[in-house]
């Protein structure tokens, strides 16, 4: 089956079906129906059957679904049955936090090196993965197998990075820096910009503030 | 104005707004036309003038828009004029990354504290801020002003933390917990889920390949 048959929304909420039949999977469930699954994710029953669908016929009336076959077909999709290497530019605290996310070699994401500037980092290890000179990235590229690079830098070299990067052949870029790359199109990039998950926080925050005071 | 005649849409896109707003305003910039900022922000002209509309009539032909009047009164809707109470539950390289983002209190989001289970980190302090005992969160709570609980701990004690927090009066939970928290309507969540974000590349990555393949 092609991937490309697959609505974009559906795409977006895949991941979340995937994390809820892993936890399945890990507690011994075999089948689920698409009520139960419904109660478990907060969605409606028919939404779940809708979107499910796109994996074909496997959720039958009165069986349920298949959790382990389900889990592997969206986990095909998702691009998770193959390794990709990652190197992470950035050694601060967050660099950190996700240089010693185990979990994401569980799924095939492997980071094979990580960067930094400072010279009181190089030979150091996090999880058993080096630190290493931005100087040594562009023998490292053609010397490994990258297909991700993960941008844990300011936002004022984050876009020389990310352009040395592609020069080097990089495919993906996690963008934790405070700025748009506008990479050319052959280059992915999915960004994850804190300081915007934060006002949509603060903006509902205020918006029920506002509803609040105007029941009164 | 009231916040609520503006669609979710935009209101989403707006941070992203408030930040290309902000880096002009930096840079001295007094207005700007939609055309030039367009061009800055890869969207079509049209979609700016149709999302800078819903602030009223300050985009005239000919003089473009006032930059410090837009990014004030985005500010506003998004919540950003007041003070924000905060603390992290979880004192980790997340946590330690988030309590050292200075950025965010320049927006009006203040650490209050930072929360842990480790007796050796009792005491210290990150930026300024101190690191308490999990025991202690409940006399915090009842006498700080803390709207918004940063969970950056394991998904194991995400949800009861996070109901923790609920008792003792919380408002909103910025969760980077991998787990959903099913809090009361009340309680406003902002997720932050990493491994849904990478997972997300490694999809548009297998399916750039699966093009790329096609194409051949």
């Amino acid at each position: 089956m092609e991937s490309r048959e697959i609505s974009q929304a559906v795409i977006r909420r895949l991941p979340r079906y995937y994390r809820y039949l892993g936890e399945l999977l890990e507690n011994g469930v075999e089948r689920i129906s698409s009520n139960d699954l419904s109660k478990r994710m907060q969605v409606t029953a028919s939404q779940i059957r809708q979107d499910l669908n796109n994996f074909g016929g496997f959720g039958q009336q009165g069986y349920g679904y298949n959790v382990k076959y389900l889990y592997t077909e969206i986990g095909k999709i998702l691009g998770l049955e193959e390794e990709h290497g990652m190197i992470i530019i950035g050694a601060g605290n967050l660099g950190h936090a996700l240089a010693n996310h185990a979990g994401f070699e569980k799924r095939g994401f492997v980071l094979k090196g990580i960067f930094d500037v400072n010279p009181t980092l190089k030979g150091m290890t996090i999880r058993g993965v080096p630190i290493y000179m931005m100087d040594e990235l562009e023998d490292f590229m053609k010397n490994s197998d990258i297909e991700i690079g993960i941008l844990t830098i300011p936002k004022a070299k984050a876009i020389e990075v990310a352009n040395q990067l592609v020069d080097y052949g990089i495919k993906a870029i996690w963008n934790f820096a405070h700025t748009d790359l506008n990479l050319p199109d052959n280059v992915i990039v999915e960004n994850v910009h804190l300081s915007e998950s934060l006002m949509r926080l603060s903006y509902n925050i205020s918006r029920y503030n506002e509803e609040h005071r105007a029941e009164k």
